[in-house]
């Protein structure tokens, strides 16, 4: 059995189509108007597919393919999300929900009953750009947050959760966790050079490296950039600097395998010719290992009460984000080692470098993921590439761990 | 003869209540709404003094106190600005400007009949915070950039220069350059801590350090924050946080005149998970001396090239602003030195560290400044702060020279 891969191709580029802005950049935040047009979209195909479209109240999408005989089972899920960073590319999470509506369509056409249901989702706010935590509607199906308080996050435009779902008409009624599955499997790009480098055509995931993220505020005072002289000066925006440099000297001491990444950052005032009184920053650290991971937070706090006597700033740090490294399911994990190689595909063991719904529901149920190559390791970018052969067999590969989990026991 | 202290700090407060937002921040960028509520406070007080309004084409605003015995003589003028940076302080420029208005209330006050008209000055965009170059009034006055030129600048917000000053009804008909002054003289406050830590009452600005402004843009890769190794990481951002320190390691060599602030910046996309593809910034860079500014600017140049070579990113530099290091008129300090020994003030040779609108002046007659202290030497901030009585000694110094200049040789 396998999949039709021209019609998941076409989805993949219809779904792509999507939240371009006028100089053609993609950018979907979530419960943005963009947002709302492709979960449009998706509720279109799940319906034409057969599947019943059910919105949770944090304004996850499942679709349901169940039958009287089964309704009662336990479902088997997988999925992903559809939200973007900004200026993205068209397979991080699209892949994955796309490829799980055909297989839905793939397992219909060729007579197949499942013996429990069979649900796609669609989690909300994956990417964590507009509101923080990222995979926060994985989160909140996973009871780790919630809802309502989730519903009143303030997003970095000012807008609420809340409002912006009922506002793009995805404010569910459904409670978090419902339709509990029996096991997740979430199909993803790499994201990463590892698989492409290799020449490997499927990536096993066994585990997920832990993330941690921080927003930095640093004070100094605001003064004229001509006539302070350097040792008067209290510079906001340097101090800024020397954290950005001090995190990458970290990343390059040997054997570290820890990344770090200061994505955003803002001056007050901003003025050519004034000294910054303020710098805000925020830090992505990420390590697999939870003991080193916690010793790269702590060697930044260091850091900044070092920049505090040293540079005379005060420094705030509010923490964003933290998810522990995760342990994915062996038997799943095999499952899918073993689809591969029915089908004399190429494969290893590998870790996820980012963050992935699978994460929040590996806490609920058996859980692991299936990588496909990114070429080049391009990701978060309009130049993020899987070739069609790749999307097909990871979609093949999905296809053969539902089948061992839908099937009646021989 | 001296001034009404009281009637001066009146005007300096008065003026003071001009441009605040809605957090009480005091900011008055070239050409904006509360920049005309400044102009148009200032153009009553001229009238109210007696003197007639001239606007020349640039906006610069000219408040002229002749008789029709002198009005073809060359006018003796002093002046300063009145535009702000942002969240500034009330001293900077507007002591220049209403200690001009003060001294020719106190020459008509005290029945003076001046050989040459008396020109008060207040220049148009000296901060350049919201169009580059700063002092562009002067700098169009004095015949350094033609007034067509200025006009269509672009500023900051995107708005262009001619435009907003049509809008505030201050896009007059003069000539830049009419009333071609005798002699220029600026009172403003040091903004620096020199005169406050030596514990000096009148500064004798001898002369003015240079002044270079770059745009620097640094071309990365936009990736993925998770699953991109550090070794294949370019990172615009954490190139630009490497200029920032190399400009400070510069500054901090033994003998270094030099100051350097990055007082701008922007990243993109700006996303907390993603390698920030751009960084756009500004460099501010200073010296007194001509060789060691261009010294600093290779400096800065060839750590840049240094940069595309060791981080693989594109680097882009655009000149916003470039002033030499200015002599002033020897004549000139020399007159302000006697003005503070007759008051038996103590007094000192200084250097501005700051631009000024004098600077421009110098290219067309004889110029120099009079500082005042600024306590703790802030500026550009709104703890910028100057004594009562500091501000009145300056202005009688600058009535002393006026009285030298506008009374007939005995």
């Amino acid at each position: 059995m396998r999949i039709d891969g021209r019609r998941l191709i076409k989805n993949i580029e219809d779904l792509g189509k999507t939240g371009l802005d006028a100089q053609g950049r993609r950018s979907r935040t979530a419960a943005s108007d963009a947002d709302k047009a492709a979960r449009d979209l998706v509720c279109m195909w799940m319906e034409e597919t057969g599947m019943r479209i059910a919105v949770d109240k944090i304004g996850n999408i499942f679709g349901i393919w169940d039958s009287p005989d089964n309704k009662d089972e336990e479902p088997f899920m997988t999925g992903s999300h559809i939200d973007t960073v900004i200026n993205a590319g068209k397979y991080d999470g699209c892949l994955g929900v796309l490829a799980g509506i055909e297989i839905v369509r793939t397992l219909k056409e060729n007579g197949v009953k499942p013996v429990r249901p069979v649900v796609v989702a669609a989690f909300t706010n994956e990417e964590g750009v507009r509101y923080a935590p990222d995979m926060l509607g994985s989160l909140v199906y996973a009871g780790g947050l919630d809802a309502e308080t989730a519903l009143k996050i303030r997003g970095v435009d000012g807008s609420v959760l809340g409002d912006e779902l009922k506002r793009i008409g995805y404010a569910g009624s459904g409670e978090p966790g419902f339709a509990r599955p029996c096991a997740f499997i979430e199909l993803h790009i790499e994201q990463g050079p590892i698989l492409d480098q290799e020449g490997i055509q499927i990536g096993v995931v066994e585990d997920l490296q832990g993330i941690s993220w921080f927003e930095v505020t640093i004070e100094g005072r605001q003064n004229h950039a001509g006539t302070t002289p350097t040792a008067m000066r209290i510079d906001a925006g340097l101090a800024a600097s020397k954290v950005n440099v001090f995190l990458r000297d970290r990343c390059l001491l040997p054997g570290s395998r820890t990344v770090a990444t200061v994505g955003t950052i803002a001056f007050e005032p901003n003025a050519v010719n004034v000294i910054p009184e303020k710098a805000v920053f925020t830090v992505d650290l990420r390590n697999p290992d939870e003991e080193a991971l916690s010793a790269e937070e702590h060697a930044l706090m260091d850091y900044l009460r070092e920049l505090e006597k040293t540079d005379h700033v005060k420094v705030t740090v509010c923490r964003r984000s933290r998810f522990k490294p995760v342990l994915f399911d062996a038997g799943i994990v095999d499952m899918i080692e073993k689809g591969a190689a029915d089908r004399s595909l190429s494969c290893r063991r590998i870790t996820s470098g980012a963050g992935q719904d699978a994460q929040n529901l590996a806490t609920v149920c058996p859980t692991a993921m299936i990588f496909v190559p990114s070429i080049g390791g391009i990701s978060h970018n309009p130049q993020e590439y899987t070739r069609d052969e790749d999307v097909i067999n990871g979609a093949n590969v999905l296809l053969d761990v539902a089948l061992l989990n839908v099937s009646a026991p021989e």
